[in-house]
C-alpha cells in the first residue's frame, strides 16, 4: 500500500512539536475543534500527567474537544462520570462511544424488517445502556442467564432453531469486549447470523492497554465469528468512517477545521487520514511507537512525546509570541 | 491455487463409487490401511446406519483401520468406549486424536529447555490425559481456579509478570477446544506467548458439528490469539503433516497402501494428499458437499455417499466377482 495513493494529504515526515514553542501555536492555531481519544488522556486508571491542564488550555483557547473512544464496556454517561473522577470537567454530549455509534446505526441506518428489530448483544452494559437510549430492544448481554455452560441439549435445541434459545425477533449480532464471552454466547451469536441477522461490532480493536500491558480487545470477540463465518462485521468504532460520520451529524463541525489526536497510527491516525480532517496529531503514550508514526505507511501531520507537551504553548505565550 | 501444481495426483474428476460394485472392489483391493476420520462413522451421538457393519467388512478383508479425530476433548481411552459404546470394538492403539498428536510433538520434538517444560492449556480433560501420558506437566485445562472472571487486580499482576498468574515455569501454549473458555485464559495464553512461549494448537478447525448443525471448533479458540498475536499457531491435528508423521511413526503403514477416508475437503481429503497417501475416498455425510468435492480446489481420488455405500462390496462378492 502506497500512503501517497491512499492518504494524499500525509506529509512525508510528521512534524516532531515536543519543545517546538513556534511550531505547536501555529498547529493548533489552525483548528476550532479537536476529537481526542481519550486513550491519550490515560491508562488503566492511570491520568497522564498534565492532563488536566492541557485540557483547560486548550479550552481556554475556545477549541471544541471531543472525546471519542472504542470502549464499548461504558456509556456516555459512564464516561462523563469517568472523565469527572479524574478530574477533567465533561459532559455526556461531549462523549462519542463506539456504543452510542453503534446504537445510532441500528436505529437510524439500518432499516431492520418489523419482526427483526431485536438485538443479541455480546458485551457489557455500555452496550446496552445506548441501545436503550434509541429504544432498541435487546437480548443477551449482561443477562447471567447466559453466563452458563452450553449443555447437551442445548445443542439439538440450537440446531432445531427452538425459541427458547434463538428469539425469531433478532436480527441484528452486536459484538463487543465482554468479559464474560463464553462458548454458548458464541454459538448463539453463529446461529442468529447464519440465519440472517446483521454481523455488527462496536469496534475490532484487537487490544485493550491495561496496567501498561495489552489485554484481549473487543476484536477478539468477534475473530472466532469471523473465522467460522468466513465474513468481518460492520465496525461501527474507528477507523470506521461510520462513526465519523455520526460524530459530524452531532457536532457540526468543520473537518478542515478539526485535528484527531490518538495513539494509535492504523486506527485513530487512519481515522482522522480518512475522514480528511485537518490535521493528525500523534502522541507516543500508547500502542505506535517513533517507529510507527514516522516509518509506517499512516502518517500524522505532527506528532508529540505526549500529550501535556502542548504545555509548551503557555510558555511560548509567556515569552510574549 | 493451482490444483495440478499443489496436489499432483489429484485425478480432474473423482470417481463415484456409490452403487458401483467393480469399482468398490478395484478401490478397495489397493489399500490395506485406511485411515478413517471419526467424523465419518457418526455425528453427535447419532451413528450412521452400516457403519459397524461397514468396518466389519473392511477388518474381515484384512484391512487394518486406524480413527484419526481432530477433537481434543477426549482422550484416545475416552474414544475407546465411546467407540464401544455405539457398538464398534476399537482398542486405544487404533485411535489418534490431535492431543496425543500434540503430546507426542511437545515431548519429543518440541526442544525445550529444562526450566520451561510447562504446558499451560486451553482445552478439556483430553488434552490433559495425553499429556500426562507423555509426562509433560501442565496447568490451567479443566482446573476450576481458571474458571472465573478477570478481576481489576489481575491486569497488574499479569503486567507485572507476577508468577502467582504467570508461571515462569510455562513454555509452550497448547489451544484446542474449551467449552470453559473465557477472558482470563485468553489474556494469560497472550501474555505467555508474548513472553516466549510456544504456540501449539490442537487443531484450527472453525466448526465443529453436532446434532446437524455447526458449532464453534478449536480453531475459535485459537482464532482471538491470531489476531491479538498477528501470528498462527503450529497446529497439530489434520491437515498438518505433524500429524501423519506420528501417525506413520507409529503404525509403520505403507503410505502407497494406504486410504485416507474422511468428510471434509479442505482437511481431511488434504490431509491425504499432502500426505501422500495412496488413495483419498470423501463421504458427503459431513461438512463437504458433491459440489465442493467435484469443483473444488482438493478433490478425492473417489467419493460415496455414505460411508456405507461400500457394503456394496458385499453383494458384489455374493454375485460371484
Amino acid at each position: 500500500m502506497s500512503p501517497s495513493s491512499d492518504y494524499p494529504s500525509i506529509p512525508v515526515s510528521p512534524r516532531h512539536l515536543t519543545g517546538d514553542g513556534p511550531g505547536l501555536r501555529e498547529f493548533v492555531d489552525k483548528y476550532s475543534s479537536s476529537i481526542a481519544m481519550v486513550g491519550v488522556l490515560w491508562s488503566g486508571d492511570h491520568l497522564f500527567p498534565g492532563t488536566v491542564e492541557t485540557l483547560d488550555l486548550l479550552r481556554g483557547k475556545g477549541k471544541r474537544v471531543v472525546f471519542v473512544t472504542n470502549n464499548s464496556t461504558k456509556s456516555r454517561a459512564d464516561y462523563t462520570k469517568k472523565l469527572e473522577s479524574l478530574g477533567i470537567p465533561a459532559t455526556p454530549e461531549e462523549i462519542f462511544s463506539s456504543s452510542y455509534s453503534s446504537s445510532i446505526y441500528i436505529s437510524r441506518i439500518l432499516n431492520l424488517p418489523p419482526q427483526k428489530r431485536k438485538v443479541f448483544v455480546i458485551g457489557e452494559s455500555g452496550i446496552e445502556q445506548e441501545l436503550q437510549s434509541e429504544s432498541i430492544p435487546f437480548i443477551g448481554g449482561t443477562d447471567p442467564s447466559y453466563r452458563r455452560d452450553i449443555k447437551p441439549e442445548d445443542y439439538k435445541a440450537i440446531a432445531a432453531g427452538d425459541s427458547s434459545l434463538l428469539d425469531p425477533e433478532v436480527g441484528v449480532v452486536l459484538v463487543g469486549l465482554d468479559f464474560h464471552f463464553n462458548y454458548l454466547k458464541l454459538a448463539l451469536a453463529y446461529h442468529y447470523i447464519q440465519r440472517g441477522a446483521v454481523f455488527l461490532a462496536t469496534n475490532i480493536d484487537s487490544t485493550l492497554p491495561n496496567s501498561g500491558a495489552l489485554f484481549p480487545g473487543a476484536g477478539t470477540m468477534s475473530a472466532p465469528l469471523i473465522m467460522m463465518l468466513g465474513k468481518d462485521p460492520v465496525a461501527l468504532g474507528k477507523p470506521s468512517q461510520a462513526m465519523m460520520d455520526a460524530i459530524e451529524g452531532k457536532f457540526q463541525f468543520d473537518r478542515k477545521r478539526a485535528c484527531m489526536v490518538g495513539d494509535r497510527a492504523n486506527t485513530d491516525i487512519r481515522f482522522g487520514l480518512e475522514g480528511q480532517l485537518g490535521g493528525t496529531l500523534a502522541v507516543l503514550t500508547g500502542v505506535s511507537t517513533k517507529e510507527d508514526i514516522l516509518g509506517g505507511p499512516v502518517r500524522p501531520s505532527a506528532y508529540l512525546d505526549r500529550l501535556s507537551d502542548l504545555l509548551g504553548l503557555r510558555q511560548e505565550a509567556e515569552a510574549g509570541h
